[in-house]
């Protein structure tokens, strides 16, 4: 499991102090860039090897408002490897209250959208964090 | 069902040229407001009497990309609709081909969170426009 | 002079219901894209060619806030053309109320930064809409 | 002057991979907030003493492009500081070339925009940061 901590800004929030639905998206993002990173794997080096993952389904629930300035944590789970397609869960954490529980299933494509297989070297990086 | 045409502007979309997965959520929500602006009850006037319908659940299935410049349509339609919540459909389409499905539920809240019931005149306008 | 709706939507809005401050120029984008298709040369077709116009200043004079569910208009001028830069002045209207007004200077570059002239044809369509 | 490291997400970029123009007034605002609460007086407690400070005017010169996950710190100073609004400017860096110059300049108002005075405890927090 990874994790990072953020500080929500004015612009991710909307009327009534409340972050908006889809910037917690854009949070995620940065949650799993980083975990990749961690790995030794950034995605802008996989992309210069011609190999992207685009998110082909997310799914999300909103179980509480995050607001301006709130210092927020972001577990990011590994649940799900194949040969062509990884899965993601997050949960955003604020103190011990859950905001947010959230997937994110990735295709491994080229940079034209064509489905690769994910190369053996990153399989295994990720293999020992998959969660059983 | 409700239709609503959007142009892809610069600032939705990431490198690759195609529209950043966040930026759907976006389009939804803007397509959600002008459904309740046709049906007469604009989400704003349903703020100002202290109604308002947080997104409580969602989820996307990417099929393709919108790029810059695209022009896309974007379907709305309700398929549930309760005491004190709604489902919504969405579809983003790019001429024949559809680029994303997803759902939105949504649950009926005071301005402070707290659920409360759709009123009866908003119900009925909301109705007939379930989808069966 | 070039004009266009917009409706603010709960994307644009922070704290306070106020459109955030960098979202107007998200909004000038559009204002200016809508600009160069009504004269016939979208900025879509003219990147085709391998033409942009990056942004390399920009000024922004707030003097009152947009809220959502705004309807604003935004005024697009034409203020400065030069062979390898132009300039524009926007303005954005709530019903008789100027809540901003800003300037962009843009150069002429290829798709990698490298300065290029302005074509002889965009020149001739974009000169009678210069601004006296 | 106050500096913050920041990593460019695929949020903030659009195609040919640079740094949207507007994103950067995201950063900045980032930037701002996290100077004022290392000097002791977060925008989060000011406001909830009924203490704002909208940006009144700003003005941003485009040097070079950022491009996704590029590592860029901003430096921020405070350049003018008078009782009812300040100024401030921003350096954008990236190892050592300058991406992007910019000033802002914010009105002190309560929460329904009306001009209020900064309070004497803040004016001399402040005035030590004071550019001379």
């Amino acid at each position: 499991m990874f994790k990072l901590q953020m500080r929500i800004a004015y612009r991710e929030v909307t009327v009534g102090n409340h972050v908006y639905y889809a910037r917690y998206l854009d949070l995620l993002e940065i949650a799993r860039n980083e975990a990749f990173r961690q790995l030794g794997h950034s995605l802008l080096a996989l992309q210069g090897r011609g190999l992207i993952f685009p998110v082909v389904e997310c799914n999300l629930k909103y179980h509480g408002a995050a607001r301006y300035d709130d210092l927020v944590e972001i577990e990011t789970t590994l649940v799900d490897l194949r040969k062509v397609q990884f899965t993601m869960d997050y949960r955003v954490i604020r103190e011990t209250e859950t905001l947010l529980t959230a997937t994110t299933r990735h295709a491994a494509t080229d940079l034209d959208g064509q489905p690769v297989r994910i190369p053996s070297e990153l399989l295994a990086a990720l293999e020992p964090h998959v969660k059983k």
